[in-house]
């Protein structure tokens, strides 16, 4: 697969997306905690996407690629395949902002999550489970409707509305050394690496990922994209396969990415629920374990970390 | 009973308060959710004391009764029995403040709370489960250290404490019509009513109460001390008895006290969980649930609801 080598999105482009965007999704609150001070021994801000309108990060994205569309193509509305954040909120963008929404999920998609798209008013569109039967009723959706297919995460658009989580801890708090995503698609994470690389000072921009799905770690180091032999991740929204749009972004601008297992994901999203009384999803504390499985990388800085989002089965914790 | 007869605590007393406790407790963060507000058909605010350090509002008023101390009595220690938040909140706010405490925790307490206490440096002693063994167990140690006994929500510093959650909610949102507390000591409902006296202007102060252990709603009613014949409530920390400094102040100062069932609770904490993504306890919920059940006593009103902690088992959770 040849990279697409586009130019990296300016800095005005960021700009002009936060104000863009600051009518439609939450200035989402920083909170950190003593406990997890003392553990890491580094000072840690969480910026907590969880609480974000539908629950994740992804209504930044979802909202800015609904922002960039022409009068036309709003007209004709969008079409994405997710069975998970991405679909919820591109239906609330949508219906926030009275554009046609479709959204292909396959049949195996929980019913709880099928009723929170069709909830935000968004047409749901059931297909089988492979990735080429959901690319395939996305298409067919476009070409019978005129619908704008966007993706989840290797859509510069998206990648430019998820820096805006980014963007404002730095805002908020001053003189952060790193601040450390999750890295599944990549969208959120190229969406940071920017936000640092414009805005951050000496701000890096690092990466967190399950070792079981760790296609952006193996990327990184090949210098072309990988793909995941298997997805058997606790971490369901990081399954998805890195992408030709954000690759290059990550790799110009991403100083490394951290691999931790599963065990350690559960043990930092117990400690996420327990000291910090935060409810996330176990893609959420992806970040979190990288810094607790090495500290010393870590001590004595000011460090950002994503809390992507918070859309989990309560009745399914695994502890 | 006789009720205690003392005036108020005049406004510079909650002022004073408010100054002092801001270099040992946190301003917790206001959230807001457009699922509930809709739900209700109000603009609801909720105060998140799960956020609080050790993760209750307790600390606000351990933290006080703490500096309320003369220099003799702060020498000696302080001691109280609890087998909650409390107990944790005074072993921390000692542990700041460098002074000793002696917790008396009854022998069944939970081994992860009876860990949390010590691990903030407090003494703990066992004793039977019954209220006179604790009381006993209390009193033995403050005659032979002489530790001042510090009551959980009986005591005039304590109430003073917890006022200042309300303070800063009043100070944080313009024109609240009413704040919902949960009451359970009346510690908390005590201080909240206290907070809106002085500074409400045209804001009332309202309980939420288990239906299970509703001595305080049947307290308001009689007009004297009710006691509960029994605690059987998923609300651990709402099981104890309204106490003669707190109740004339909720008699003077609370417009209304709503019952809630146990069903009720735990749909409210459910709807905590997945709409707001916050941990909190059951006892947090009781505020929400008065909300639920009666919308049309809230339509159109701007509401403040205190969650009180977030201290809970997250394997045993109600769902």
């Amino acid at each position: 697969m040849t990279l697409k080598q586009e130019p990296l999105p300016s800095k005005t482009q960021l700009i002009d997306a936060q104000k863009q965007l600051a009518l439609w999704v939450h200035d989402t609150p920083v909170l950190t905690s003593t406990y997890i001070n003392d553990l890491i021994g580094a000072e840690v801000f969480f910026k907590c996407e969880q609480l974000q309108r539908m629950g994740a990060f992804k209504m930044r994205g979802a909202a800015k690629a609904l922002l960039d569309l022409s009068m036309g193509q709003r007209a004709m509305g969008v079409v994405t395949h997710s069975s998970g954040n991405f679909g919820q909120a591109l239906a609330l963008a949508a219906k926030m902002m009275d554009v046609t929404a479709y959204i292909v999920m396959p049949d195996q998609t929980p019913q709880v999550k099928k009723s929170a798209v069709r909830d935000y008013g968004a047409q749901v569109t059931e297909c089988a489970s492979t990735i080429d039967a959901r690319i395939a009723a996305t298409q067919l959706i476009a070409s019978k409707t005129g619908a704008t297919i966007l993706h989840p995460s290797n859509d510069l658009s998206v990648i430019i509305g998820h820096a805006t989580a980014a963007m404002e801890l730095l805002d908020c708090i001053d003189g952060l050394d790193h601040i450390v995503a999750p890295v599944g698609g990549g969208g959120l994470l190229a969406g940071t690496a920017l936000a640092c690389h414009h805005f951050g000072h000496q701000c890096t921009c690092l990466g967190a990922e399950p070792i079981e799905v760790n296609d952006a770690f193996r990327s990184l180091q090949s210098g072309k994209i990988e793909s995941n032999a298997q997805t058997n991740t606790i971490a369901d929204g990081l399954k998805t396969q890195l992408g030709d749009v954000n690759f290059p972004i990550i790799q110009a601008l991403v100083q490394r990415i951290d691999c931790v297992s599963e065990t350690e994901i559960i043990h930092a999203m117990r400690l996420i629920y327990e000291r910090m009384k935060l409810v996330v999803e176990p893609s959420s504390a992806v970040a979190l374990a990288a810094l607790v499985k090495h500290p010393e990388r870590f001590q004595g800085k000011r460090v950002g970390v994503i809390l992507s989002g918070g859309n989990v089965d309560l009745s399914d914790l695994p502890f």
